[in-house]
């Protein structure tokens, strides 16, 4: 994460002090700049999106738990790793089924930052 | 929300072809252009943060739950909903408190397109 990515993510969709200003985040429960936690949502799915998630229609979202055990800060380098805890056959579709996805993004510390658990509609092959 | 926003955005963090391109979104189970659900969620948190939940040491989540009953598209006008459903205090920071808001943005038809139950950390007045 570089710091005027944070500010400019920040500027257009979460414009909180503790992510736009230094000398306030510092005073801020954080103290220090942080990156909004919707910042590190889309990011975590970025990765998820191009790192490869093995469904072929993409990835549909239901519905998603998340948490953030600690902030993600400038400089941070992040990584996700994911696993598929189930997998709910559609009753009326045949063709169509609900995954649940946990996945946990980490810091360079081996901090995790990011905690999501995720219900994606998916569909069979069709080769 | 606005297409070449829509486009930008996912670009970035979610590069999915019925994110991008009007032809491939035609084709998909979406039939036609929508939202990420993170700009989405990204765009309820601008509407929660400006339009003013009432707290003084602004909005920081612990965990969420989301869910998308529907896409955004292009064209949409948003608005959002919020309530405080609980205030859990802290038993050993008398200072400090667990806010549980919900929240749900809807579309200019009314119908609901992000629903949210957040827990957020939120600290007493020290004036």
């Amino acid at each position: 994460m570089e710091t005027d990515k944070i500010k400019a993510f920040a500027a257009e969709f979460d414009p909180q002090p503790f992510h736009l200003d230094e000398t306030a985040a510092q005073e801020s429960v954080f103290r220090g700049l942080v990156a909004s936690g919707w910042h590190t949502a889309a990011v975590a799915m970025r990765l998820l999106v191009t790192g490869g998630l093995p469904f072929g229609n993409g990835l549909i979202g239901f519905g998603v738990e998340i948490s953030w055990p600690r902030p993600t800060r400038p400089g941070d380098v992040l990584h996700i790793e994911s696993e598929i805890i189930e997998i709910i056959p559609s009753r009326s579709k045949p063709n169509q089924a609900v995954v649940k996805v946990r996945a946990t993004m980490f810091n360079q510390h081996g901090e995790a930052v990011y905690q999501m658990t995720a219900k994606l509609l998916v569909f069979k092959r069709t080769t």
